[in-house]
């Protein structure tokens, strides 16, 4: 940040009193300008497969970053709606699929991006296909995931919480999963 | 928003390519400004009275909004932190406590102010006093909850949820209380 978006003034990083923290500070028009974590909202959709076998349904990114590699349906919460809304319109968004009922499952904070991940967990009700975003959609039980091809940490993480849910859940049922309140740290750089 | 918080110039309103919301562009750099909702994270610290009766620490607001009323230790998640980092943070700053183990309880959207409440619930594991932004610190069993005068309703909300969980969980202990996903619409405005 260079200019207060108020007033258009050069803008400095300060201290505000009763604050701890540097903030950009326009000193025109006294505005102090917060810059706060972004959620990510996405699903992690179940399809039943016509042999009774529970699937994943995954996307392929037309879109960077990490064009070309696995996700589950996710993006930007926008201003004005809830968390599971923001989940329910990326996965219309990214593969035309209509959900039945929802439920919270991986809470991932990733500190080192500012980045909170939501994703929940439900069925899906209709057939799908590709969104403008996704080159492709496909179904994949636990054996077919393209682990080394998946865009994002966080997708790896919510997948590998739903594969050991699903062995250890009495009723094998993501009704009782539970939820999965995680911090992903930056990955260390080799040298 | 009036002007480019990276060039200074003016922005206006419009729908950049491949999107379907209005954002605030510059024409002269080109850059899009994306405005998302926000993270407040925050606790429903339990303690042990003296009796052995499980009590819930509520703070008196010494700041506005909502100066002089009561609300759980709550605030605005930061960049560089985990959500379960804010919401220790916040309990520290507003009521010096230090708590043990945290889990995630509810998850409040509410679309019409653009913020997204997580709060967790935990046990503290030392004494407390009011912080910088609190007038009064204090312990509440359920009848002695001040209703009528809660800083906010995601508060409210979610020590409806603790109180009725704590009556209906078999082992009337915080760890198996389901994690609540909940929407808190704008109120209506009488006529």
């Amino acid at each position: 940040m260079n200019f207060c978006k108020k007033c258009g003034e050069k803008v400095a990083q300060e201290i505000p009193e009763n604050d701890t923290r540097l903030r950009y500070v326009c000193a025109t028009c006294t505005t102090i300008h917060y810059e706060n974590p972004n959620i990510v909202a996405g699903v992690l959709p179940l399809i039943m497969d016509t042999d009774g076998v529970e699937k994943v349904l995954m996307c392929r990114r037309a879109i960077e970053p990490r064009y070309g590699l696995w996700t589950l349906p996710a993006g930007f919460m926008e201003n004005g709606e809830s968390v599971e809304e923001a989940a329910t319109r990326e996965s219309d968004e990214e593969a035309n699929l209509k959900l039945g009922k929802l439920r919270l499952y991986t809470v991932m904070s990733l500190p080192h991006i500012s980045q909170v991940y939501m994703i929940f967990i439900g069925q899906a009700v209709n057939d799908f296909s590709p969104g403008i975003e996704s080159l492709e959609t496909r179904l994949f039980d636990e054996s077919e995931i393209p682990w080394d091809e998946i865009a994002f940490p966080v997708m790896t993480k919510t997948l590998q919480c739903y594969f050991t849910d699903r062995k250890t859940s009495v009723e094998n049922n993501h009704e009782d999963f539970p939820v999965h309140n995680l911090v992903h740290q930056a990955p260390s750089r080799r040298s």
